[in-house]
């Protein structure tokens, strides 16, 4: 036990690392939590500093949605697990339509982590929800022993107030709606497996990670009957499209020549042996919404700047089968079905 | 990529194991949250089947609280991660004196871990949410290759609402109030350490976790003026009192005799070479209230099965210096400081 005074002892950010004391409860978890937390995503209502966080909502309906972040690499170009973990769990609750506005962030350290890669990840994640207009508000901090983790994981929850208009769900699409995607597909997973595999890549392909909420409000005021909103992230656009179908019990007809894929995106897919529809994306979109609205949404999409590349790449058709299907450029037809298996592990 | 019926084959829950296509977003990952998450947990809000979970709250403050739990070993007496991650949660958001009512839940796996393990976990926290009267919302999964997890990690995270006359926080205590504990001390850290270090005392102590938003719910309304609430976690009644003591300004003096602790604990503290109010429990709290109002608050306690041998254990006291202080059996007093560094790691 060592004496009080060791409470005011600074964090050595430069070359300190995670120890297990860093999750005992004690005082060492106190100062990371003060020192490093506090200090970045300081705000009014985690400065209340108990064990949960109490805060007034707009009224409307709550939405809620978690996600645990175990990217590998924690680093890749444009973006890093913190930035990520931030947008990810944004996008998620923005996609109903609704307004996030608070995070928790969940830490699992592991021993043996630069002290200085964590106050990067936990900038960026301070950086990325003050560009969200949202505030981290509560979190928790778990260390476990070096060989059982792999340097950071985090777990963000968000919560955000969705007005009575709007009902945006899964099993909303109906045949003759309009698919449409808010631009490049594919480059978030590109961007980690080309670092990944050391194909050298990474000059020309970065991810596409970012928060989707400013995007998603001028979509939903220029269209409030959006039918369906996803994004598409692990299993790219074929799981989640063959995810909607399954849940609206309708077909899907893609445009293969309409979906924006990056040139350097389709040659890194080639020869990582990808399909670029199965890659994951962290900073796209799908929306499936009328037919008659659907150009009124795409021109809102491109007003956007993270929708400028924004296309209508297909529509919902009647099918018992529940089958995505592709109209190649050649004129043909193919299932886009899901995949099995994993395509590509820890991509998120 | 494999034929569309494999989506339809079950899960093996008797012989199979934890694949990376677990979370690979495709249909494995489909078939694992269905088969085992969506079974298990089922509920109208589950069902919308979304990345988001959309709710009517209640009116009143919202409470929103993280907890990740990285507990080794899994199986323990008196529990498993699966109960302990909710019960964890719906403390942490009851203790702000709200009434805990969704959970979500996100699922860090290790490869190969046994499905039929993860299956019992999952149903341990589907029992423990019904009888919390929780619903878990909504979820995620992830999955990390083998040495880069520990089996399972769960992220829960709570929230509830609080009415407005309610107003427990860390900062209210004064000097004159009581402290109070709903029971037994060390239990939980005891039975996880002497399992761990094959002491064979798990037959004589069991962790205490349980949710005790049911004693709390009456604890308030017994005595709505409670200034503190707390769980005495990671660290113990020491970590949690002086993290009190520091964020009130105030000192604080327990007498020994009067703090519960079963002789088995004691035992096994002397053994292992631990200090009882350093151990972590899973199913107390204390409260910090007014003097005038310890005894009715005391019979509360006492009424309810979750509080049967509570007590007085203390008051808090002026001190610049935010000392916890004990007066043993002896007539002494000693300073119960914060642990510098862990004491036991992976206790939750």
């Amino acid at each position: 036990m060592s004496t009080r005074t060791a409470y005011t002892r600074s964090l050595d950010l430069k070359n300190g690392v995670v120890e297990m004391s860093h999750g005992g409860g004690g005082r060492a978890m106190s100062q990371l939590i003060e020192q490093l937390f506090g200090d970045a995503f300081a705000n009014d209502i985690l400065a209340q500093g108990n064990d949960q966080a109490a805060f007034e909502l707009p009224r409307g309906k709550v939405v809620m949605s978690t996600d645990s972040f175990v990217i590998s690499p924690l680093f890749f170009p444009g973006g890093n697990i913190g930035n990520l973990a931030v947008h990810g769990t944004v996008n998620d609750v923005a996609l109903s339509g609704g307004q996030p506005l608070y995070l928790t962030a969940g830490f699992i350290l592991e021993e043996g982590f630069p002290l200085k890669d964590l106050k990067t990840i936990v900038d960026s994640m301070a950086h990325a929800a003050h560009e969200a207009g949202v505030y981290i508000v509560t979190g928790d901090t778990k260390v476990v022993e070096r060989g059982h983790g792999d340097g950071v994981y985090i777990n963000t929850t968000g919560i955000g107030v969705i007005t009575d208009d709007i009902h945006i769900s899964g099993e909303r699409a109906r045949p003759g709606d309009k698919i449409l995607i808010n631009g490049y597909v594919g480059d978030h997973g590109v961007a980690i497996m080309s670092l990944r595999e050391g194909l050298g890549f990474e000059a020309s392909v970065q991810s596409d990670c970012a928060s989707l909420n400013g995007l998603i409000g001028d979509m939903v005021k220029a269209v409030p009957d959006i039918h369906v909103m996803r994004d598409p992230t692990r299993g790219g656009l074929a799981a989640t499209l063959n995810e909607i179908a399954r849940q609206s019990g309708v077909g899907m007809m893609l445009n293969e020549p309409d979906i924006p894929i990056r040139d350097q995106v389709r040659g890194a897919c080639e020869i990582l042996g990808l399909d670029p529809l199965y890659v994951a994306n962290e900073g796209k979109l799908l929306a499936i919404c009328p037919e008659d609205q659907a150009e009124t949404l795409l021109h809102a999409m491109q007003a956007h700047p993270l929708g400028k590349q924004a296309a209508i790449i297909g529509s919902v058709i009647e099918d018992a089968n529940s089958f995505v299907q592709l109209k190649t450029g050649f004129g043909g037809t193919r299932v886009v079905d899901w995949i099995a298996g994993e395509q590509l592990p820890r991509i998120c």
